[in-house]
């Protein structure tokens, strides 16, 4: 049994799957567990499945609460990290929820909610690829393209909690609708979502057998592993479009080194984990071109390497934190 | 006569002209020396100007080296402002030139050099319209488009000492060539060097009648003042690309808000002072409408109030921290 209140868990909380994590004091992570989010059910349930999702990873090792120092989440925003507040996820069924105050209800202790991205970001700045750096930039393209940024060393949050919305630089004030209501912003045109509404066009009219053959024609089909089976077999407008969006995310990164100057940027998420090679160099290549020359010279382009765990291994940093800074006043 | 070693200067070091100010503790303006730079003569001569500019400032105040404590430069870059080297001025001669270390060895006093805009956007902060804010995003449209940002309260300088290049951020990559070889950039596309090419080409085909009057159409006379009165007297196709400009401008400054998250964004430079009040609140609204919502809507759009001191006056604050920071090693 480990010694007194020295465990913490990491909390990822997904869309689609939330995932918790008990780490020691050096962060080895003793147990994980993974639950569905069936976001569909509301947030009643949705918290109840979080707080049997870190009691079944506590279970798992062998620890009750009184081992437990603090609890740290990632969640997908709009929130405010203040104060733990989910401000607005139609996925999980969040509106102006207090996860914090509900989850230190339940456990008794701390707890510390952050953006995802930010935590994935810091997850990889402290244990993984952006390790040694000092300005990083974390961008994660999957379903929508989220961002994260530490400077100084330090996870910039900005004024209100949200900085790091990498995903709505505008690139292409005539390019497509995005999600947000604007035009031509990153994820308009370089997320897994892009990517699969134009696949589906091309899987219909013949132009993307592999996609055909593994997916059809429905774009809710279209994952990043099917994009990145047809890039590898070769289909070759599927070929293009992964290349062209690697292109928009590279003048992103781009726009990133010109205002912030980092020392690394690091890349993560679906459609970067699923994709081959190419993809990643295209971004670098692109970035080059378009970046200032003294400014883009030392930035390092690096891929995540935590994989699953990035998320809860930064929520897992953060608390750790605060719980040090509150033992410290 | 002042208190031992209480005084410092702040230089701001133009293309075109140079500004000596010596300030007290309180950050009072006791005197101030101008000359025009006349970079054309090199950099020695350069370097010269800037001594005899720094003197007179202090001669006027009526002060000797005795009291001076510290000299603060914002210059133009690219340079390092760890070492005070400027790397590559074209305008004013200095290559690999170490401003810091000269201008040390001449007064015998501390020196820090750091960028203009940086020293801009810094004066405002803690002088100017920017003052009481945390995050601050400085915007200087005038012949390019400098940047500042100040975050959590700190100048923030990026890993090489040039974070803030918002003149390069890509607005449109199939736009108008850039002086930094790339197309689109925001400085592109509304600096006031970019404006005077359109509004040269209007006047030469009879389309601003105003600039052809007051400026001909050789685009090295239309400064910022010409463009400012052919707009007040309504030279329609002029009042068409100023405000062009200013919707491009306000993209940038939704890219910014989204990226930064601030709380304030200082306008300043030529452009935004010689332009009536519609150019700044064009450039507001297209923020507002290209900026995510929960961002955008805490952000104050300020013009910056310290007009030609807000360089000299940052710059004598960068040395004065600097000077704090020696005395409690």
């Amino acid at each position: 049994m480990a010694k007194k209140k020295d465990l913490v868990v990491g909390f990822d909380l997904g869309g689609t799957k939330m995932l918790a994590a008990v780490m020691d004091p050096k962060y080895k992570i003793l147990s994980r567990s993974k639950k569905k989010t069936r976001s569909e059910k509301g947030a009643k349930e949705c918290f109840e499945r979080i707080c049997e999702t870190i009691q079944d990873a506590m279970q798992q090792a062998g620890i009750d609460g009184a081992s437990l120092a603090g609890i740290g989440v990632g969640s997908p925003g709009p929130l405010d990290p203040w104060t733990g507040v989910i401000i607005d996820t139609p996925n999980l069924g969040f509106k102006n929820y207090p996860l914090r105050a509900n989850l230190e209800k339940v456990f008794k202790v701390p707890v510390q909610v952050d953006n995802d991205v930010n935590m994935g970001t810091y997850g990889e700045y402290h244990f993984g690829a952006a390790k040694g750096f000092r300005h990083v930039v974390g961008i994660f393209p999957g379903t929508g393209i989220g961002g994260g940024l530490i400077l100084d060393g330090k996870l910039f949050r900005g004024a209100t909690g949200a900085a790091g919305e990498i995903g709505h630089i505008i690139l292409d004030i005539n390019g497509p609708l995005c999600g947000c209501g604007q035009y031509g912003c990153l994820e308009a045109l370089a997320s897994r979502s892009a990517l699969s509404k134009e696949a589906a066009a091309l899987a219909a009219r013949g132009q993307a057998p592999t996609v055909l053959k593994l997916a059809g024609t429905d774009l809710a089909n279209i994952k990043s592993s099917v994009l990145a089976d047809a890039f590898k077999a070769g289909d070759r407008e599927i070929v293009r479009i992964v290349l062209k969006s690697a292109f928009y995310l590279g003048v992103a990164m781009a726009t990133c080194v010109n205002i912030l100057n980092p020392d690394a940027i690091v890349l993560g998420g679906g459609l970067v984990e699923a994709m081959p090679a190419p993809y990643v160099a295209e971004a670098r290549k692109a970035m080059l071109k378009h970046a200032l020359g003294p400014l883009v010279k030392k930035v390092q382009v690096v891929v995540a390497a935590l994989k699953d765990d990035s998320v809860a291994m930064g929520a897992a940093r953060l608390i750790r934190e605060h719980l040090q800074e509150r033992g410290r006043k």
